[in-house]
């Protein structure tokens, strides 16, 4: 194109980012926090977590120096980000800012390397209940290489971490990748307990203010999602209130549910089947299922 | 393997590539458009629409060079894999074909980059409706840098400036890198009025004629597509007629939902539930909501 | 992060690797196979299968030597990451082991390679039956380039001639690149006829031992599953029965249906509705199909 012709085009652009680009008002001259690196620092933690996942040869003898370096990498990448992402916090929020982000950012980042041997015990329940859980598998080595459900919530253990210490828009980088890769929105904030499984997780999307139990099992395409948003005198979303549900330990639900609302309750040990539209609590130990609608012989006239 | 068993697999190969290999009769030899080319084009449009998503470092002093140079380097991926891409025009249209492939291919470049401060003005309508929309976001960068539903409705108002300039392959080429990244698949054709909404847009399909008015809102597993074709003499769909729904304005269609058929309206301010099957028009401001099925207990007997 | 902080959480997690990481004791050491070298592989042979889609300025007098070269390079990526899983077999099997993987090896990519024609000739089948079942595709370039119902295939008959040869993880490794590129989650051992299309096929499941006949069309979430398993004395799924439908030639299923259960056959020339959750059998050409709810119109009370 003609140097002429782009900067005609550019002089129409400009005016149009003193709105909608950023609310931190000097966003773009002070920069976003970066995707890349926020998504190598969690790369290096999975190394970590599952040590030979992107090195195939990593032999035993090098597992300490291995290790060390993971999360000595993973330190440089998330911390500048973290730093970068803090004035970024909810500015409605009634909380003093810090006073100093770079030092919030270092304490943030010492809290989640000491939270990996947490994660690690919760990851190992995790994959058992994929193994046990699906009759294709056929080894540890193929869930830990190939289900995109340990991706997911090795993700989320990782992410929601931070979640907790109150870090804006790094988490949902992290999650946001993990469900370009997998399919599975899994909001940071959600609490999800030990043994989770999701199957084949395209499509499933767990809510910002979900709390899952242990040993819960879900397939692809299922929502634990909010019903309605109270709204504030502006008619805008209240932000930060319980409206999405419970789910209880020992839970299954089947493909394509969708399951609403800050006050429905889903009891222990209940299965919920396939392309179920749940809006209200069900007791523990309950079946929700739909009826299959009887087939039709087609016909010349209902073709 | 050896080079001997490799040639042989060739031979048998070789014959199976005269047919459905491309239409256009020396494919292989002129050259498809090439995939990565068209991508890196439009990611330099994104950097132009958000600046700063990819280069953190950004400084306010170098945001007209920062334009100008990604405006420039669009143009010089883009317009090529257009000239590319134009003899694969529908050769059953009966417009005459261009005369100049190449004069064509930069005539469209300048009117996409015309395009731009008209995309602008659209997105900033479309990050406004997804803050305010989910009551999970805390801030305009959040929503710029982790919210797929502008990575989809960014990347398919530039692909519908090409679909409107009719050229082949590349918007597509576009809109299918974008359902990679996002889970979400929204045809070049498809027009879509400002303040668009799709949260968690895994699996949201939205066919080439659907027609979608303002300030519409879908979440996950929508599809707005056909219920089926019209056929022509020879058995195959006739292309190039209305198939998909009419979608006005202030919408909302809850996850899992699937509209079909070309003469469906769905009234403006209506909402639609989740796993509803509407294949028939629905009058503005109405709910269409499934019942949920009766819990039943577990014995026994049933598990 | 200090190094001693770090060492000392190195310190917590090494003793969470001695469960859970691999059901190959010394599985560490030994290495897993790559990720990156089979998809390496894979890639390969999408361009032995659709030349030029990746290499945009390939000539019509290079072709012999790019088809060699890519079977060669795909030989080379794959080979040893097929020696590197066989030792991940599952080793409940009877079967004995293989004496010699490394020859084991050798002999499984030479089937694979020549079964390449084979494949080709059903992709054929596989492209005309996307560009016939979908009026917007306007070219069989388009098809190619932009149709993931293609990629998904594609992976899939390369993944399933590996299953067939019994090698483990590798072909998972295949499936689940693919379903990350696609949303489309083929498992490996499925048997699919030719002239298969699943378009949008985001969200599609389709379990290991599913088979599948000729010319079926998917929509997008479409999951052809198991309804449950039987356990064995430990309360553990049974590996390796029959526990997905069987869908017979000429079917067609709309979008987000589940269709669950290894008894479960859906007759020939059948048409499966949207949001249809299917346990049981279903006569030749039927339709089953959800009754759409009743509008009813919004009022102060109901909003």
């Amino acid at each position: 194109m003609e140097a002429k012709k782009i900067e005609s085009i550019v002089e129409k652009l400009r005016p149009l980012y003193s709105q909608g680009a950023g609310d931190c008002p000097d966003a773009v001259l002070q920069g976003y926090p970066d995707p890349k690196n926020s998504i190598a620092g969690l790369r290096c933690l999975f190394e970590v977590l599952f040590p030979g996942i992107n090195a195939a040869r990593l032999g035993q003898q090098d597992l300490q120096e291995y290790l060390v370096k993971g999360i000595a990498d993973a330190s440089a990448y998330l911390r500048p980000e973290i730093e970068r992402a803090l004035p970024f916090r909810w500015d409605s929020e009634s909380k003093p800012q810090s006073a100093n982000f770079e030092e919030e950012s270092h304490a943030i980042v010492d809290r989640l390397m000491d939270s990996l041997p947490h994660i690690r015990s919760m990851l190992i329940a995790d994959v058992q209940a994929a193994y046990d859980g699906d009759p294709a598998a056929l080894s540890y080595a193929e869930v830990i290489l190939a289900y995109p459900g340990i991706v997911a919530i090795t993700s989320h253990r990782i992410a929601h971490e931070l979640y907790k210490n109150d870090v804006p828009v790094v988490p949902r980088i992290m999650s946001e990748w993990t469900h370009t890769k997998t399919g599975c929105d899994i909001h940071p904030g959600a609490t999800i307990g030990k043994g989770f499984f999701v199957d084949h997780p395209t499509g499933v999307v767990i809510g910002e203010t979900a709390e899952i139990g242990e040993h819960v099992k879900f397939y692809q395409g299922v929502t634990i999602g909010a019903k309605s948003f109270p709204l504030d005198e502006n008619g805008k979303p209240i932000k930060h209130i319980k409206r999405h549900p419970t789910v209880e330990s020992d839970v299954v639900v089947y493909s394509n549910s969708t399951i609403l609302g800050g006050d429905t309750v889903i009891g222990a040990g209940t299965t919920i089947g396939g392309n179920v539209f749940v809006t209200k609590s069900v007791p523990p130990k309950s079946f929700v299922m739909r009826e299959m609608p009887q087939p039709r012989i087609k016909t010349d006239e209902n073709q």
